[in-house]
C-alpha cells in the first residue's frame, strides 16, 4: 500500500545543513480535510529561502516548525479532493512540502495550472513560476532599468539570474554577470548573452571591484544582488549615482552564523543609491502579466532559463545542497513522481 | 598685522582622530584670485560629515588633501573680492574651511546671506542651512512619512535628529526618539515634542530592540538613521512591511575601522523595505523652497534647533570632538571671529 514519505526538519541547522538535521518518515496518505484537498506532489522546487525558513529568526514567513517536512513549492496533481473548485486528476501548483502528498486548504497559495502548455510541469517553477516572476519583477519594477544602463547580477549563472541578464538585454542594458568558475562564467556569455562575465572565485574584494570596474567603467545604474557577503561589498564600490540596488538573495550569508549584511553600507550613502528590498509575493496581482511577458519571451526563442531537475524524494537532502556548493545550474527541481 | 589662521589635516586619522593629525599654522592673508573672492569666515560648521572626507575612501567627495585645512561650510563676511558679484562688507556661506579666511571661487557653493533676518548668522549653518534642509527632505522627500505612521529617529538629540522629530510631528506621525544617556532623552520629550524616547546606552541589540518594539509596537514605518551600527541593528529588528529608512549618517562608524555596515540586512528584504542613501546636495535646485518652509515653522513657535556655538579657531579639535562624545546637543558650530 502507498505511503507518505515526507522529509522532516527535526532540528534547525547551525549553519551548513548537515543530514541529522533532516529525517526521512513514512506517514499514511492524508485525506482531505473539510473544504480542503490532497495534492500527489510531482515536482519539488528547492530555494536558497528554504534555509532561511529552517532558521529560527524573524523573517517575512514564520520558520519550519521543527517536526513538520520542509515547506516547498511543489507542483503535483490533485489526488483527492473535498473542495469543488478542485477535481481529483488536475494539475496544480502551491506552497506545499518536501512530501509525496500534501494537504493543501483554499485561500492558500493553490492555483491550477495548464500542463498542457509547457515543455514540462516544473516549469511552474522556473520560468513561469517564482524564478522567471522575480526576475521579471525584480528587475523591471524594482530596478527601473533604463536603455543603456549598466546592471550588475551576482550569482548570474542561477535560475533568477540568468533570467534577469537575459531580461536586461531585452530592454536594452548593458549586462554584467558575476559567477563562480570559469565554465559558469563562458555560460553567461554564449548561453544568456550576457555583455561581460567575471568570476569571483579565489578573489579578495578588491581585486574582485577592480575587474567589475574594468567591465562596468561608468558604474552599475542597476545591481541585482542574489549573493550577498564579499561579492555585494565589491559591487558597492562599483555604484553609478543614484543606482537601484534590487536586494533579491543573500545566498552566501544563509549557512553563515555570523551575517556579514552590508559591510560597506557608506558605498549606498556616498552614491545615493536606494536598496529595495524585493519579494516576489508583493506582486501577486500582477503574476499573470509577468507568466504571459516570460511566456511570450520563452516562446520567442528570447530567454532561456534552465533546470537542473534531480530525482528521488529520498535525495533531497543532496538535491537541496546543491544549491550551496554551486553544483547546479538553472532552476534546481526535486523530481519525486 | 592680522594672519590667517588655518587648522590643517596633516595626517590621515586611524581611527578616532587625534591631536596630532592637524596643525594650526599662520599664513598671510590671501588676496583674490581672478575673478573671485576672500571671505573672512566667523563661524564654522562642524559636521560628522567632516570625518569621512579626511579618510582616503571613495565617496561623495574627494578626500581632503593632507597639508591642506579641513573643509568646512563657513559664514562670513566677505573680505575681499574680484567678482562683481560679490562686494566686501556682504555676509556669504559656502563650503571653505577652517581657517580665518578662505579663497572662494563662483561657480561653488558661495552665497549671500541675509543675517539680518536671523538671530545669529549661525542659524545658516542649521535651521536654514544643511541641518534643517536634510531634516526637510530627507525625511518629506525619501521617507515619505504618511499620517498616523510610525518614525524611528537615530541621534535624535543632535541637530538634524531634532528636527526631523519636530517636522514628523507637524506632519501628524507618531516619532519615537533614540539618544545616549537620560538627559537627552529628556529633551526629546520636553523640548523637541517626540512621543518616546529611548536610551541606547548600555543597552545590546536584543534589549534595545526590545524597547524599541515597546515604543513602536506596529513597527516603524519610516526609520531616519543618523548613527548606524548596533543601533541600527537594533531598529532594523523593528521594520514595519515597506518600511522607509533614510540614510543620511553613520556616526557610530566613522573613527572604527572595521566597518559594520547594516548587519542585519536580511530584515531589509524580509520586510521589503527600502534604504535611501540621502545627501543634501541632491536638492540644490529646491533650497528656496525647504529653507523657506522651516523659516515659516521657527517663526510660527512649531521647530527649534538648538545650537552648541563653542569658541576660537584654536579650539577646532576639541570642539570637532565633540561630535564624538556625545558632548555636544544641537548644532555643532565653532565661532572663529
Amino acid at each position: 500500500m502507498a505511503a507518505n514519505r515526507r522529509f522532516l526538519l527535526v532540528r534547525r541547522p547551525q549553519g551548513t545543513p548537515v543530514p541529522e538535521d533532516f529525517e526521512l518518515v513514512s506517514a499514511d496518505i492524508p485525506a482531505p480535510p473539510s473544504g480542503g484537498i490532497v495534492v500527489r506532489n510531482h515536482y519539488v522546487s528547492l530555494d536558497p529561502a528554504q534555509r532561511g525558513w529552517m532558521d529560527d529568526a524573524p523573517s517575512y514567513m514564520p520558520p519550519i516548525p521543527l517536526g513538520d517536512p520542509v515547506r516547498a513549492t511543489t507542483v503535483g496533481i490533485v489526488h483527492a479532493s473535498d473542495n469543488p473548485d478542485f477535481t481529483p486528476g488536475q494539475w496544480v501548483m502551491g506552497l506545499n512540502a518536501i512530501e509525496d502528498y500534501s494537504v493543501a486548504m483554499p485561500g492558500g497559495f493553490t492555483m491550477p495550472v495548464d500542463v498542457a502548455a509547457v515543455a514540462s510541469p516544473s516549469n511552474f517553477l522556473s520560468a513561469l513560476g517564482a524564478v522567471g516572476l522575480t526576475a521579471y519583477f525584480g528587475l523591471l519594477e524594482a530596478g527601473k532599468p533604463q536603455p543603456g544602463e549598466t546592471i550588475l547580477v551576482s550569482g548570474a549563472a542561477g535560475a533568477v539570474g540568468s533570467a534577469v541578464g537575459q531580461i536586461g538585454k531585452i530592454v536594452g542594458c548593458r549586462v554584467v554577470g558575476i559567477a563562480g568558475g570559469p565554465d559558469k562564467c563562458r555560460r553567461l556569455i554564449e548561453d544568456y548573452g550576457f555583455d561581460a562575465a567575471i568570476d569571483y572565485k579565489g578573489k579578495d574584494v578588491e581585486t574582485l571591484a577592480a575587474e567589475i570596474a574594468k567591465a562596468a567603467p561608468d558604474g552599475a545604474n542597476v545591481v541585482f544582488e542574489n549573493v550577498g557577503g564579499m561579492v555585494m561589498e565589491a559591487e558597492l564600490f562599483n555604484l553609478a549615482l543614484h543606482a537601484r540596488i534590487v536586494l533579491c538573495g543573500l545566498i552566501s550569508e544563509y549557512n553563515s552564523e555570523e551575517k556579514i549584511g552590508m559591510r560597506n553600507l557608506w558605498q549606498v550613502l556616498a552614491r545615493r543609491a536606494v536598496v529595495h528590498g524585493f519579494l516576489i509575493a508583493d506582486y501577486a496581482d500582477r503574476f499573470a502579466e509577468g507568466g504571459a511577458k516570460m511566456a511570450q519571451w520563452l516562446a520567442e526563442g528570447k530567454m532561456r532559463i534552465d533546470e537542473d531537475v534531480q530525482e528521488g524524494l529520498e535525495n533531497a537532502y543532496d538535491a537541496f545542497m546543491r544549491l550551496f556548493s554551486g553544483a547546479n545550474t538553472g532552476k534546481l527541481v526535486l523530481k519525486i513522481a
